[in-house]
This record gives C-alpha cells, structure tokens and sequence, in this order.
C-alpha cells in the first residue's frame, strides 16, 4: 500500500495558488478570508476520503474518518493551513496535506480502522497576527489564557472580532474542547525548518522531542563617557561585557561538539548608541535550547556564572530576565520506533533530530503520545518564500507517515 | 603677579545664566542670540582689559590688545561659549573666561606686550546644531568645505540663514581669514572631559597633543537561520563575530598597559532582530585612538588581521569602511615645557595626557604652535549638566595660563 504522489502534488499545488505571493511565497493569515478558503480546499478533499467535516469554534478545520469503534480515543494527525506573512508553501500544509492523502489511500484501500482517525488542520499556530500562536490546538485542551481574545492585530482588530467574522461562536468554546483521555495520539509530519537533514542528504528524520527554549533578557549597566578620554583601563563598557557574554553563550552551547543544544542572541540595544561614547547599557536576548533538560539547566547555571564574572570584571550591574522556559517534551518512544521501521522498510536512513522549532505537538503531548516526522528543508530556509522540499521527498514522507498509521491502526 | 580668582569665578557665574538650564546646565546653541548675548557680556569684559573687540564674519568674538609692535604675529588664546544642547557651564567657557582674566591681569599690571595678543570664542565648536564643528576655527584658516552653508538644523534653518541673523556677512568670509604666517601661536585652556586628572587627584595637566581618531564601519554578513533548528557547528553568526571582534579591539588597545591608546564600540546594529533568528547582519562603528600614530597604525593593522580571522573562522563576509581618519597633533615642545616651568612654580605636580577630544586647537595646529592646559573634571564627566571643575581649580590652571602667556611674551 502506498499514497498517490501525483495527487498529493497536485493538492500541494492547488494550496499554494491560495494566499500566493510572488512565485513560491504564502500570506495566509489566521482567521482569515483565505484561510477559510485553504479549509474549504482541504475539506473537500477530506470529503473526497471519506472523512465527515467540521469547523470548530476555535477556527480548527477537523476531519473525522469513523472508526468501527466510534467510542475510542481518536488517532489524531496534522498541522495547520496558516502561514508566515512573507511565507512558503510546505510549513504547516504539508502535515494537512500528508494525513489527508494517508486517509486517502487507506479507504481506497477500503481499509476501516477500528479507533476513528481525525485530521486537523490548527488554527493560528504561527502566532504573528496577535503576537500568540498555536491557539487551536491549545483551545481545544483548555489551555487559553485570560485576556487572549483582546489581542488585536495590526489593524486593530481583536481575536474575538476575526473569530466572530470566522463563523465561530466563542460562547461556546467547551464543546469544542477535546475529553480528556479522548485522543489516543497525535501525529505530525512537518518540514524541519533547519539544515540538518540537508546537510546530511537525507529526505527524512525522526524527531526526538520539541526542545524547550530557555528565553531571558539581559541587561547590562556600565558607565558612559567620552570614547576620546577615558582611560581603557578604568571604562565599564557594557558592550564589551555583552560582548563576552555572547562568547560564554556560545562556548557554553558548544562544548560537547555534536550535541543538540543550540544557543544564540539574536538582538541586542546599545545606548546611548553614539560612536564617540562609550556604551552605558546593553539589552540582549538569549535563547538557550537542549532535548536534555538536565543538561539545559546545567548550562543555564554556567551561563549565570558566565555573567556573575564578566559583570564583576567590567564594574557592570545587571538584570537577568526570564520571559520563557519550556521544558523538552520528547515524542513517544514507541511511535518513534514505529516511524524508523517503517523508513527501514522503504531503505531510508533516518537520523533522529531534535525540533527547535515549537509545532502544534507541543501542547498535544501534554495529553497524549505524540510522534513527528520531518521532511528535508532545502538550505535550511523557512518562514520566506524559498522554502522547499521536494515532492519526492513529501511522498517518501508521506508513505512513512501512513505506514506508521497503518501499524498503529493493526497495533493498537 | 595673579589672577583675580574672585573675578573669574564671578564671570563663570554671570555666564552660566545665559542659557541656564535647570540648576547647573547650559544651552546655548551656535549662531543664536543666546550666543549673541554670551558674546555681549565677554567682549563688556574684554573691553574692560583694554581690549578692542569685533565679531567677524563667521560669527568668531574676537578681542584684541594691541602690541608695541602691532605688526608681529598675534598670540592668540581662546576656546568657544557655544554648548551642547543638554550641556554643562565650564566646556569651551573656561578657555575664554581665562584668557580674559589673563589679559585683565596683565593691562592691571601695566603690561604692554610687545607682539598683540587676541583672545577669540570661536564659533560653534560643539557642531551638534549643523551636525559639523570647529566651524570658526576652521573659518579663519579658510578650511571651510563646500556645501557647509547648506547644513540645516533640525528646524530647517541653514547656516547661511544662521549666519545671516547673527549680523555676518556671508560674502565677507576673506576678510575674516588668517594670513599665513600671522598667528604666532594659539593657547587653549579647557576641562579635560575625562577622569584621568580626577583619578590622580590632580588639579591640572598638560596636554601631550589632540588624538587623532581612526573612525571604521564594520558590516559582518552571515546566514540567518531559525535559533532552534541550526546546529550550532554550521552557523554563521554575524553577532558572534561581532562579539570577537568588539573584544579583539579590546584587546589591541589594552595590550601596553597605561598607554593612551583607546578603542571603542559605540554602537551596534543587528539585523533581522528577532530573538529566534540568528543574526545575519551586524553593523558596528569602530574607533581607535593615540597619540602615537605609528603604534595606532599597527593595531589598525592588527585590528583588520583580528577581522579577516573571526570573518574566516566563522564563515561571514565583510564591509570595512573608513569614515574618518586624523592624525594626531602634538603640542610644541617649547610651549609644553614652559606651561611644566608654571606648574613646578606653583608646587602643581601636572601629568601629562593626551586629548581624546577634538577642540579648536586642532585646526589651528596646522598654521601655528599651539598649546593646551587641561583642568580637572569631576568624575570625568562632561556635555552633561552635571560636568563640574572647581573654581579653585579653574583659579590654578589661569595662574598657568597667564605664568605662560607673560613667559611667552618675554622670550619671544
């Protein structure tokens, strides 16, 4: 049994035409006109499969292929129909795509699960519209948070209102909800974001978890003064300590060579930002990521040291700020055992690779197993419109993907 | 033979009204009639020393007592009233103020100079209003560029409108110039701007010679990329590079202890400036400064080896522009050792130190020997309200001017 790669192509193609910007790029904003139109493409498609659908009141697109058990937990898979403002064509639509074409091929296979198989296609996962994403998915297991309604987008309108435009009725968000022990597993194919897999020349991985990122603000305070005549040996340059500090970051998050953890700055505020005056105070973000949390807070603890000392050797004061801290959720042993027979079946070589990435598995492993699949990225390149993977490579992924599904459907 | 220290400080205290912002603040801007009244008020005191005063057509107050032999080259001191914006009351004052009290003591003392003396507030030193200085000391030693009438300030009005209402005569300019040969040599007494005399717990010091700056933009490009899906051994890091390069700067310039040598990184921009990209692009400033400009030619140098390095090493491309290039200027030997003769005659243990700052001795040092006092900053802190020299202290480094001028005046 395998997937029809020509249609899962042609689906691909139909998608991008939706939102297109450019040749190759994607604006399929959450909530939106388009992306009730990129729903109404893939529902007919899940219609087509046999699949009943429904839009729920979170703006969740989900699909439900029946199963002979109807009162079992469901075997869930997807991604999300939203893109990046100046997005591609594969983020998010190639895990829709993917588990409609494996719903596809297992009823023209007139294959009937016994657990019912839903396909879900999340709304808001990218986040950028009201500056919070992966709302459907968290919607659906209760987890929103106060106030998220209010957020407004860029043209002020608020959550509320582009649901309400939606068609969702927000009074009514429980029934949307999911039970409790109602999802069985969840499974997400996606493109990886990253390089690795093209680095290494292969089309799949199996992912090890989504590793939780560390975020903190730093602030460093030093003492300003005139770059012509204050001595070098008695200056407190935050800069120069932000400068050491972005060092310890990456000598920390390199010392094992090989390992996963990944550490950056990726801004940083010099004032009074003159040539001529010597930086009084630095703002910077740090962004530490491990699979091992143990390890993460190893390094956590190293990097604070880090900072103690060059703080202390430059006469700076400082701030240290947490604004987020994750903790890896790692995918479910047995589904990823599954998903590496089945690439062995079809001779691939799959190495196993961390998510940096957050994906709409990250609140879903906090009710269920949950397993992921990634697709080669070329170049590494996402969330622009060169991002891309080939359809060989989507249809080598998708044929693990129903594999996988088709084990744990005879398993389970 | 004294100064009159009452006096003086009576003049810092009536200036310091002109302008007056909040308890210990100046604003007083070139070209304006803030300037004007300042001008008022010293050529009333010039005037008084037996001085005959104009302001010339690029808006310079200059005072003149007339030599025996009015056709020798003219000893000239001076330094600029004009402020910065959110300024202090002793920058560029008090080269004026005691040059005054200089000659005020010397017509007290019936003292008729053989070779005229001119002491001149120069206009608009600070530079901040038509985002370029050192306009009247440039002015007299014809080094205008081309286009500098059309600088606008922030309200649109140019430096010819400027000038305009300030009483010059724009198409007079010639007039105001300096013959080669006619300045015999210029005096600058000033606040250090800097701690060095602060730290040493010295009220005054003599100025070894103006720095010349090395000012560089450095533009580092490597590869964005999303901060949790690139591994840390393919990145190319902009700001990682960045990070080496501000300590390898560090580092050039701290490798003799106690030399005047300086360098800094005043700003730093980084692009795309999210904190989960990495960063592709940083843009710093760069400047390094000394007195010796042999040594700072050889850590420029070392400085572009350290850049090609880190570039290398973490795989980024460069931009290295040169934006401005001085070369230092020393001051006379002659004039140093005779302000060092004052000094041990006032029991003053005077350091010598190198000015990091431009001030309007560097135009002048290109036509004539030129001298500076330098005296104590509190903290080391000026262009700010809170810059403070003691009037005990301005009242010891005028005692060093006149002990100067009338040794000058009696050998040559």
């Amino acid at each position: 049994m395998k997937i029809n790669p020509l249609r899962l192509q042609q689906h691909f193609e139909a998608m991008s035409l939706i939102g297109k910007i450019g040749d190759t790029g994607t604006c399929r904003p959450a909530h939106s006109s388009l992306e009730k139109e990129a729903f109404l493409l893939a529902a007919s498609w899940m219609q087509a499969a046999g699949m009943t659908t429904r839009i729920d009141d979170f703006g969740n697109l989900i699909g439900r292929l029946e199963g002979s058990q109807p009162h079992l937990p469901v075997l869930m898979m997807g991604s999300h129909l939203d893109s990046q403002p100046y997005g591609g064509r594969f983020d998010g639509v190639a895990g829709v795509l993917c588990a409609i074409e494996v719903v596809t091929t297992l009823t023209e296979n007139n294959i009937v699960p016994t657990r019912p198989i839903e396909v879900i296609s999340f709304a808001d996962e990218e986040g950028w519209r009201f500056n919070k994403g992966l709302f459907g998915s968290r919607g659906i297991l209760g987890k929103l948070e106060a106030g998220e309604l209010q957020r407004t987008d860029k043209d002020g309108i608020s959550r509320e209102q582009a649901l309400l435009d939606f068609g969702c009725n927000i009074s009514n968000f429980k029934a949307s909800e999911y039970a409790n022990g109602s999802i069985f597993c969840f499974l997400e194919l996606h493109i990886e974001q990253g390089p690795v897999l093209d680095i290494a020349n292969k089309p799949i991985g199996v992912v090890s978890g989504i590793s939780g990122p560390l975020w903190q603000t730093l602030t460093l305070k030093g003492m300003a003064g005139h770059a012509g005549s204050v001595p070098m040996a008695i200056r407190n340059d935050a800069l120069v300590g932000a400068a050491e500090v972005i060092i310890a970051l990456n000598e920390i998050a390199t010392q094992i060579p090989g390992a996963p953890t990944v550490g950056t700055v990726g801004t940083l505020q010099v004032f009074p930002a003159s040539r001529n005056i010597i930086p009084e105070e630095v703002t910077l973000t740090l962004d530490l990521r491990d699979i091992d949390l143990e390890r993460r807070n190893k390094y956590e603890n190293q990097l604070l040291q880090a900072i103690n000392r060059i703080a202390e050797k430059h006469g700076l004061t400082y701030t240290l700020t947490e604004d987020t801290n994750s903790e890896p959720r790692y995918c479910a042993t047995w589904i990823k055992e599954i998903i590496h027979e089945q690439c062995q079946l079809l001779q691939l070589d799959a190495p196993e690779l961390m998510s940096g990435p957050f994906h709409d598995s990250l609140p879903l492993s906090y009710v269920c197993d949950y397993g992921m699949i990634f697709i080669r990225s070329k170049d590494g390149i996402s969330h622009n419109p060169l991002e891309y993977s080939s359809y060989e490579d989507l249809a080598i992924g998708c044929n693990v993907l129903l594999g996988t599904v088709n084990t744990i459907l005879n398993k389970q």
